[in-house]
């Protein structure tokens, strides 16, 4: 985000134990983004930040991400009012990652109408196929009332 | 994982609201993967898992991933020691992203040393530039010792 000031991108040392923030953005321009409750540890959704996405995440306090679908900027509740509120925000060691935890204002996190996008567990069937396990899945909210298809 | 028995992509409906595992594999063949602290709710670290990685850690309970910069499978903890057992993976609402919650057996999960790879928050500096500030970010092990350059 501050691009180094050489121009060079910082060296493994320098990213690792530095105290400089120098997003390693992928191909694309982005990073991953965690966001977890700060009160229960959930994770509530993963989605990506470019360099414009964490820079008004840091500036306003509320989490900003980039829409990779609709290549734009999305302020996490612009449409249905489910901000979430930063109340940290952590960066891993070679800086492709960032880690918020959130406040999550209204009744949820993910699109489908579910407070986290985690709203299932895999399990193993009595064959060994891997599937899928409703848990904690009740839908807080009627998605298509507070979207009514427009951004999230 | 189980590939569509037709062959296709399952519906958004079905991947979103259905109980078939069907990971949504990037482009590189990846999805992301969370690994949290099971006790705790701390995340741990951020990591890829490909089609293989994913049926190891399902079928050992130990988690697996896939290097991107060594191209190849990964047995976390396979030269440290400091393995995850797994106590419970979930699945996101557009399975691209899984979330392991983890029993984090050794000193760390961060290849620095850290327990964490989450060992710095991002602050704001009085210029309102932001930066790191090292936070629970006290080495448990001597990485050198630990791994003496071999994987992680």
């Amino acid at each position: 985000m501050p691009p180094a000031e050489s121009g060079a991108r910082p060296s493994t040392q320098q990213i690792e134990e530095g105290t400089a923030f120098a997003p390693a953005f992928d191909a694309r321009g982005l990073v991953t983004a965690i966001a977890t409750d700060a009160v229960t540890g959930e994770v509530l959704m993963v989605a990506h930040m470019n360099d414009e996405a964490l820079r008004r995440t840091i500036e306003t306090g509320e989490a900003h991400y980039y829409s990779r679908s609709r290549q734009k900027l999305w302020r996490k509740g612009e449409s249905s009012g489910h901000v979430q509120r930063v109340v940290e925000m952590r960066v891993d060691c070679d800086q492709d990652c960032v880690w918020i935890r959130v406040e999550q204002v209204g009744l949820g996190a993910c699109h489908t109408g579910r407070r986290s996008c985690f709203y299932r567990r895999v399990t193993r069937g009595a064959d060994g196929v891997p599937a899928l396990a409703f848990d904690g899945a009740d839908k807080a909210f009627d998605p298509a009332a507070v979207y009514g298809g427009a951004g999230r």
